[in-house]
Parts: C-alpha cells; structure tokens; sequence
C-alpha cells in the first residue's frame, strides 16, 4: 500500500495518461503536426494541462481531403484543482455524499479535484468519436487561514468517469471491441461493475429531445466510494477502498488506449464520399445538443465563475451541421438509418 | 375598431406577414430554389406553416461558392395553437400577469398563442444574419368540455416580439439603418418604447460564459399589455388597449422587411475568402451556444412534451465551427476584432 496520500498518487496518474495518450494519437499520424500542449495556472489554486489537436488552417487552404491529418480535432486535458465550494455545489453533493458536511452560516467547503478528460474527432465518417472521462474528488475539513490547503481532514471522497464512443456509421466490430476491452478491464476488479455503468452510459447519454443517444455508450459512473453505491448491489464483489478503487480507475484508464486506437486505425484510411461527410457533420450537430443542453458537467462549467471556458468547450466539434428535416438517417436500410436503430435501442455489445 | 376576436386578427396578420418576407427573400435570389412550405396540424389543437429554405446539396456537390444561393438557411414560421398549460408553465407566467389564475386542485389553464417567429442565415460572411418573432398570448376560464375551446372569458393577454441583427462583420451604416428603421416604427407608438426595448435586446441576447452579446441588438419585448410594464414608465406615452398595442406589434412587423432586406441587397455579392468564411462559421457558433444554452424559448420548447423539435432547432445555422482557443477577433484592430469591440460594449446606434 502506497503511503503517498491519494491526491498525489491520481495526479502522478493523470499525468502520466495523457502522455500516455498523447504519444498514442500522435503515432497515428506522424505526418500530422504534433498536439499544443498548453499549461495553465488556476488563480484561485491549482494547475492544467490542455493537449489539443487542431488544423484550423485546413478549411482557408481548400486543399484536398486525402492530404488532411487523421484527426479533425482532438483534446486531452488535466486539472488539478482545489478551493473552496460555493453553497449550491455543497448542497448539490449531500444528495449523494452525506458526509459532506453543510453548516448555512459557513457554508463554502474546502475541495480537491483531478481529472483527465479527453474528445477525439477523427475527420473520416467512418471513425468514431470517442470521449473518456477519469476524475478524483474529496471534500477537506476547513482549516485555518495560513495553514496549508488540504492539510483538514478528510470528510468525503469519490472517484467517477468512464468512457463512451460516437460513431456516425455504426461497425458492429468496432462497437464490440470497445465494449469488450472495457468490460474487461472492469471485470477484473468485480463482474457486476460494467453491466451496471454500461446502462449508466446509456442513461445518462441520452438526447431526451431527439429520443436518441449521443453514441453506442460504454461506460459511466460516478460517486464510487467506500460507501453503499446507488448503482451497485450491496454484496456485489467490487472495489471498496481508496485503494482498491484507485487501482480499478487505473485499469479503465490504461484501457483507454488499446479500446480505442485500433478502431480509429483501421478506419482512418477508409475512403469517404461527401455525402458521408454530411452525415458526420449532422451528428456532430446532435454532439453539440447533448454537450451544451444536456451535458451536468458543461452546465455546470459554463456557470461556474472564473471557469476556463475554452477548456470547457473544447469537447465541441470543429464543425457541426443542422438540417431541416433531413432526410438523412430516415431510411432504416441506409446506412445513416442502420445507426440510428441502435441510438433509439441501446444494444448489448458483449 | 375591429369586431373580430383579437386572436383572429392576429392570426389573419400573421399569416399575411409570413407571406410578405417570405415573397421579399425569394425576390433577393431569384435563381435560387423557392422556399419549402410545410403546413402541419397540431394534435392537441392548433396548425401552423413553416416556410423553410436550404439548399444541403451544396455540401456534397462541391460547386463554387460564387454559385451558391444567397441564402444558406431561413426559415419564416407562423403557430396558431391552443391548448391547457401546465402548472409549471401558469406558475412562471404569474409572476408577470398577476392576473393568470392558479388553483392548486385544478392548474391547468386554457391558453391560445399565435406567433410568427424567423431566422435568416445568409451564406456571405459580409451579410448579417437576422431573427424576428411577434407573439400574441391568452389565457381564459375553464370551460366544460364539450363547449368550444375559445369560449372562455378572456383573463390574461399580452404581447411579445422583437428583432435583431447578427453581423459576422461590422458595417456601421447597416446597424444603423437597421436600428433606426426600427426607431422610427416604435416612435409612432411612443418614444418611450424604442429605448426602453433596444436595452432589453442587448440584455437578453447576452451570452454569459463568453462575456459577450450575440449580434449588435435590435429591440425585445414580452408582457406587452394594457397593465403597468417594468420596462416602460408609468407616464410613458405608449399603446395600451388591446387594438393599439396590435397597431404597434403591426407597425413593426412591417418594419422588418425594410429593416433587414436592404442589408443582404448590399452585402450579398461582396467577396468574401476563406478566412471570412471561417469566422463567419465561429460566430455561428456563437449562435448555436446562446439559443441552445441561454434561449428562453428554446429551452422551453425542448422540455415541452409534444413540441415541434424541428421546429424549435430551425434557428440553429446550416454550419456552425469551434475552435480551441481560436486567434480571430483577438486583434483589435482586425475586422474581426471590431465586432467583437462591440459585442462585448453595445452601443448606441441612433
């Protein structure tokens, strides 16, 4: 047992990942220039990394779609943060944390949160999109001025993420290989954990306006601790440790890479037709619905004083498309249509 | 004075209106397909005419841009529906007519709505995009079923409406005329109005999380009736019955074509390259985050069972563009940088 304090070991961890990951996309495509990396200091306390992938230029120089790179755009960032909680979030966490405590005359919290969050867009239409989530949470004692920030006792902690991929044309292949390198990172550490997150995914990346889901799911979860968890029955076998959990965080996301990657490279040289690239754009446009209308986390970001909007938004695709009444999609034995069958019907990929 | 029911006025103006902009944009490209009409019935009660242009085929054909359509996407639509609002809905509603009745053992209220609301996206970067919308509202008494829906006694009305310009690049001399030909419409009814109006405009079109407006205003208005109005003062010269607050609700939907039309006329043939283009899809972008993030009215729609999604998500542009950290406008003295100079100060255009 590691006997660094928790904080520390998730952000040796984070920050390995996205190099990690980083090194992975940029080997996908060595031709292509490398990913921005962009370091940022929080004012309020605390540190970043953006890792982004963008071409802007491409679009003024009209050049040729085979010469463009393999990803349209893409950011893998981590935050380490810490502050004070202002009384809507407190109050937000008590649903699922009791242990956070809440007195209404000093009701701002000490907090400590690091995460990696990632969103790949490939530009071919026939690789998907993939998004990936991992982050640490704890609530501290308040302490007195002066004395060094998370030095309180601890009162609450959770980890949460998971990972889920968009396609805009649906290969059963690829759907089977990212759930299958998932649930088996997951049913190392207890075979209740992945049917139990998979329909987390699915639930929670819903459309609700469109009857849809964002993408084909994966996992999803959040609030995973050593108390009783909401999703999970009481005598499953599962991680119930910091420890434990730490270690279950890890294996999803050393999975990231291997879940991913081989689908992208084995669609990326696909050739495409315009009327495909359409296709990807119009569900781009349903990728930024969800984002910005149903998304807790980008909500949550976009009201958050002194938030890092361009981080926040980086998750948006480079271009999105909105049609009228399209047509597109609307035949269920096309292509488009073939995908939309299983947004309306999440499917059991393994 | 007229005999007929305000609510059918209101719908034979609407339906004519419709009819004017719609013939007044056809006019501007007369080589470009004509708009779709698209009638449809609501089931709970009430119809409605969506005249639409798009033209998708231009992604995939790949022409030349000088051959496309002036047009990229618009859509001029009127609703006349009727119904029972949910208590949710009644309870909102109160806090500005105090006169909607709630009655916690039976809330749902009778209403009836006839609005015209538009969204022209025109393809050249140098011509700005424009949004209208004239409401007129009511709320009645129960009646027993199997009297005619209608037949109530009237106990709440108002009216709503507005329009405003979205420019990807500033030309003085069109905001100016834009906002005056809008003046001068308001100042028949009272020069109290268009100030009071064009601040409420620059205030509602705010987009929070980018500290900046969506396009250079124009005017909004809601709860126009003949009760006192919070944004109008008590002494203000201004319609207060029902038929001179029509008059002026006519006054500027007729204004809308010569406000905006000239514009387009004098923009649309200015050439433009590919970097206009590129910032022209990033302030859509804009656009699709204040309706789908901060937009009253497409929120409600999008949480209102039954509502007409295609309908609601029209306003959303053809193409929109998100870049990370994007360099455009930064530059204060580029082009782009004198938009944003007034987007984030509005100012006084008459």
């Amino acid at each position: 047992m590691s006997l660094k304090p928790m904080r520390q070991q998730v952000e040796e961890y984070i920050v390995g990942l996205q190099d990690t990951i980083v090194s992975a996309l940029e080997k996908l495509d060595p031709n292509a220039p490398p990913f921005k990396r962009d370091s940022w200091i929080r004012t309020q306390g605390g540190r970043g990394q953006s890792c982004v992938f963008a071409v802007p230029e491409a679009s003024e120089s009209g050049s040729a779609h085979e010469n463009l790179p393999v990803l349209e755009k893409a950011g893998v960032n981590i935050s380490i943060v810490h502050g004070k909680l202002p009384p809507a979030a407190v109050k937000a966490m008590r649903v699922d944390h009791s242990s956070v405590p809440f007195d209404p005359l000093s009701p701002a919290v000490p907090f400590f949160a690091a995460g990696l969050s990632l969103v790949i867009h490939p530009r071919n239409p026939h690789a998907p999109t993939c998004h990936a989530n991992y982050r640490y949470f704890e609530i501290t004692e308040s302490v007195q001025e002066g004395k060094e920030s998370g030095s309180g006792k601890l009162l609450a902690w959770w980890f949460g993420g998971g990972s889920d991929l968009t396609p805009s044309y649906l290969y059963e292949e690829d759907a089977v290989h990212f759930h299958k390198t998932i649930k088996e990172a997951c049913d190392t550490h207890g075979e209740a954990i992945y049917p139990a997150f998979k329909k987390w995914c699915d639930e929670y990346f819903l459309i609700p306006h469109r009857e849809e889901t964002r993408g084909i799911g994966g996992i999803f979860f959040d609030d995973l601790c050593d108390q009783t968890h909401h999703r999970l029955p009481d005598d499953a076998v599962r991680p119930r440790t910091p420890e434990d959990i730490f270690k279950f965080i890890k294996t999803a996301g050393d999975a990231f890479v291997p879940s991913y990657v081989p689908i992208v490279e084995r669609r990326m040289k696909t050739p495409s037709t315009p009327h495909e690239r359409r296709w990807q754009l119009i569900r781009r446009g349903r990728y930024v619905e969800f984002n910005l209308v149903h998304d807790r986390g980008t909500k949550f970001g976009l009201v958050t004083p002194g938030a890092r909007i361009e981080s926040i938004l980086m998750s948006l695709p480079e271009t999105a498309r909105w049609e009228y009444m399209s047509d597109m999609g609307t035949d269920e034995n096309s292509e488009e249509g073939k995908l939309m069958k299983v947004l309306k019907e999440p499917r059991a990929w393994v």
